[in-house]
């Protein structure tokens, strides 16, 4: 059965919890759709945590992310659901969430949000 | 009213038919789903031409790649069909279409047709 | 109707005022005057911010950059001009600006101020 | 006085003219209007040509092309454009003129003609 | 059932048998061992080719080259029989193999082979 | 007789221990296997360190990373395990491993972990 | 008339004194006389300063850089004198100037001096 | 006793005068005074050929190319007068030579010239 | 015992004769000794050749190009002489030689031979 | 008469005692031998410093480095020595010797050490 968007992400356990150290996922693959003009926006998301008892599963966040796809979400709230998300999922030590939107207007933009 | 994405294409007279002259344009924000899995597909399109009687309106060719978004699509396939329609649509001397695809499988791949 | 360039700014409430994160806004895109030739300068302008109650939206920043087109400024004037501007329409946390103008004289200049 | 746009080319005379050579000129500071929007439209323009009699004078290269700032004009159109003023201008053995756009809608596009 | 290395490649239907188009695959995920040391090497291989009545299905291509993990080849080989497995499996109407080696004793080696 | 992967690391004396410095060693040409699938992953490993008594050998280093290649490894386990093998081996002052793993789904990841 | 080598500096009042703000100048067109050998040296200098009530007229820089051309000069010394120079200027609240030497026998040079 | 700057080239003869090979030499150290303005422009120079009887004797070319340095010159005629000295010097089967001026008046500018 | 340099250059038999296929080996690790100075040259060496029955055995030209690095000799004339040897130690049915030599009195060479 | 490697550095009076600034200088043509298998390594050098009462003579630290050609040097080792060597021929306030080694086993090191 092939695989679907999924709103959830999974945790695994850490497999090294007596260490601090830091892992960096990063995905060029990330559309949304701009609430106001209902047309595609594409970004290049990477997140960077500490994890403490679990790390993200990365498959289930690639399928995270793909839920997005026909979602309307203006640059800096979706940054900030993602890093939401994440940290309710996993409970990390400490993570930031960068995005870098592709040019709208003459314009690119990034947003980046940490916990905590 | 927002755009909507839209299959046809729409053709502006060539401003100096007298001469051949080279137009690219080329966009990273390609987005189709893969046939087999149902996932989503990345790509950059480059549509390199020298035009006859007319030219590609720029916003029509935005709202056209736009429409694969949610279609299946094989990667050779999708170049080749992108090819057709453009080439019925503004009939050019000559056209060339490339897609270079995001990593699957640990393989990237690109494709490039052209015409005649 | 076309759109026109605009001295005002607007802000449209930020989504998530609880937490500090930074928003870049960065284009190629600005053209002014030189005071003493009267000749067009171009800089590339960049603005780092952390939101407080409000964000920039857009398509007004957009005009607000278009709005120097015709106006007479020097490098280092323009760059603290456009920071008071933004820092008076949203009252960001802090926000820096940063310009980098293209070749005069054989000299390249960049001009960086910030708030506070 | 300070420089004025001038759509006037100057020619001077060719130091080598028993030698087919080539020159080429190449500036990031070129902007018009889109005649549908009336906003500013930004490109890199690239001259590449072989005198005859006579050679572009870089002054008045400026000028003229300056003299676009104000006036709405499509990609395609305004590179052919300069190339036939370039052409009238100075009358070389072979020239091409290259223009490179930002970013619209998604899509960069470039455009180029050559003489004969 | 996990994926299983296989020597055996997959042909899939040309979409568009009419039209000579190029397919482009490269990957930098090939390692293989070297017959006289039996020390590891790596490479990263790029198979370009006009597909005549099939194209090479992505993910036997996958499991195809990942099948050299624990077979001695000297690199010059190595691309010859890609060349001649891939011939011999989609039967394209042209083909280049190029593979570029990580350093050996200071040495950086590329090797390319085409069919016919 | 050819070399052998080998779990076990050889220390060599520190040539100046009298003073704090900093030795980096980099490959790319990690590979081991993924747990869940048994299909190869790609990874470029970087050890930073700060040696005490002993420095790490370079030809028992490679025989190390190369004892990989057919066990299943986690990225962020097998990061946090190279990491206590050398700090066992060399009982450095401080040291970091970082690992680039090559893209899986989409998502590329990296992994740093840091002692003490 | 056109312009002289100068080592007078032209300083014009700070538009915006109230605030520290950043300004940056790049020339790769820096040439002076090695006092040994007599032979032309090219560096590519950098000033990084904040202003305090005064700012660097850009053409007074450019006729002040020019007049090395002529003249003998270690590089270490050039450097600490353009900072003198330009700190008798103008004044700054902190500045830099950074040098950045062509290859003399096999090896690049850079000096880096800072007032106060 | 210090070198100085000399308009004579001095050739050596071919090591391997029975083959056609191609020398390149490359040099962004060169300057000259713009005869309009009596400012210093700089160039990287770039020479090819194909020797026949005599190379060029490189320190002998340095010297050339600084005899430049008090000289007025309009890029194309420099650029075609160092194409007439070394063809006058060494006789080459073919040579070209490429000078890239630093950016005047906001345009960049080269110039190719080849012989015969 | 350890390897020494050596003049002697090994072929190995072509793997596949019956094909022209392309192999091209480089190495940064290039040093000889200037004839006029006595002092150290740098270069890239880059070797494409098509084989015909032999191929070079690695290992012998590194201890070859090795050889060089107590020897004087001139860029051009070591170029066609490490040409002349590789065509006669392996008889391949097209070679290149290409040497990229580091800056010497501001000018970088490059080298470039063919056989035939 | 030629100049010749030697272990001896010069130093020079610092041109500009009363203010702490920086020096760096970078080559890449140094060259060493390996102790244990008697091949050449290849290694950038990059020296980074705050003079105090002296300067390092630039064509010293050039023979300097030469004398390194026919030693053999672990590459640790060689970076301390180099170090100690300009430290007490200089007495810099602070320095920092960086040496980046080509690649050995598949390996690249650096090495960096500081004083004080």
């Amino acid at each position: 059965m092939p695989s679907q968007p999924s709103r959830s992400l999974a945790a695994v356990p850490n497999p090294k919890p007596g260490r601090d150290y830091e892992v960096r996922c990063r995905t060029p693959e990330f559309t949304c759709v701009c609430p106001l003009t209902g047309q595609p926006d594409f970004a290049t998301v990477t997140i960077t945590y500490v994890p403490d008892e679990s790390i993200v599963e990365l498959k289930s966040l690639k399928l995270y992310l793909w839920s997005f796809r026909d979602e309307g979400a203006f640059h800096e709230d979706v940054t900030n659901r993602i890093l939401d998300d994440l940290v309710a999922a996993v409970e990390p030590r400490r993570m930031t969430v960068h995005t870098d939107w592709l040019v709208r207007g003459g314009i690119t933009t990034t947003v980046e949000a940490s916990h905590p």
